[in-house]
């Protein structure tokens, strides 16, 4: 038997951990793209992809069983990272550089949702993580695209979060030294949308309102 | 014997994909966290990492022996992914809505960087690799900093990208639907640098070339 637990121990730095759900989804709700592994030759390969949560259950998609969801499938488990770089630290010696960041790890048993009103239940929860509104303004899909579309959810039945924010920790003698210290901020910003040719419509409420997004 | 090329086979999308070295050097010097993962109670799970990379050696390091960097070792060839998000691919059909990225799996045999003279090279490639010219401006790393320092190297030597840009591409008859298509552009971008307290220096080089970069 796994101890799926064991996963999610953080071994270092500890004090960065975080168990709780609450931090949990909250990291996941900030962002849209997941990294999930599956083994090739043996080798664990990371693929990035983009997940919805409905609740504790994740939903990724693909086309009809690419490689990183046949490998998945065989496990009968996956586990998602997602992570959200906040800054550069840049300390007094180059030991104590560190990044800014939010992390987590979810891992649960792998199910393959095939009724087709989850799928379009899982596909909505997708399109809703990347851009909250987009999927009410679009065209839904139409039953040979649920053909083509494989979905497979997990349950987040293992969880972590890990994340670092603020100043560097430098060692106490360093912090006399005439050396500049502080935090580069960084975020992922959206700028001006652009509009495909041909389109008359204007920019719908779904893109005005992430325009320009963290850019400051 | 391992196909390890079989990894970079890029089984859908092979029209976004290109094995040519020119091009996984240029995705991978747009960023600098990857993500490798290893086994945990036989799953893989995922970790980033921050990565630097001197001609075709991959540089990660950890505190001695982290778990990730174990689970690299007992299989001997660690696998990277990096993938930058470059924009939503807003389509008229919830279907063909997608992501544009630029994105590489760089795949290699792995090698225990021991040499104390290589370690500060490898620190350093690092280092640049976050922010150019910050190296120069810091206090080097002492004897026993670089003694609590595991660094890992693997060479590229199977590698593939695979990017998508431009607008959406949507089934021919969507195009007369009357709703808006194009595309958000997203990008890392770099807000003004926070100076810890106590500082007295100006903000160096190294950093005020990054302020702002990215946000317009």
């Amino acid at each position: 038997m796994k101890n799926l637990e064991q996963i999610h121990r953080v071994k270092r730095g500890g004090h960065l951990s975080d168990h709780s759900w609450e931090k949990v989804s909250e990291i996941l709700d900030a962002h849209f793209v997941g990294y999930l592994s599956s083994e090739r030759e043996g080798i664990p390969v990371v693929l990035p992809t983009a997940y919805g949560r409905i609740g504790k259950k994740i939903y990724i998609h693909g086309a009809i069983k690419n490689g990183m969801i046949n490998g998945i499938l065989e496990k009968g488990i996956a586990s998602m990272t997602v992570s959200i770089l906040d800054g550069l630290v840049l300390a007094r010696s180059a030991y104590h550089h560190s990044l800014n960041y939010r992390s987590v790890v979810v891992t649960g048993k792998v199910e393959v949702i095939s009724d087709p009103e989850e799928k379009v239940i899982a596909l909505k929860a997708i399109s809703d993580q990347m851009l909250k509104g987009r999927w009410e303004e679009v065209r839904e899909p139409s039953e040979n695209e649920l053909k083509a579309t494989f979905i497979l959810a997990f349950e987040a039945e293992y969880f972590v979060s890990k994340s670092r924010a603020g100043m560097p920790s430098d060692e106490k003698e360093d912090y006399e030294l005439p050396i500049w210290a502080g935090v580069l901020p960084i975020s992922e910003s959206y700028q001006h949308a652009i509009t495909d040719e041909g389109v008359e419509s204007p920019i719908p409420k779904s893109v005005q309102h992430m325009e320009l997004k963290n850019c400051r």
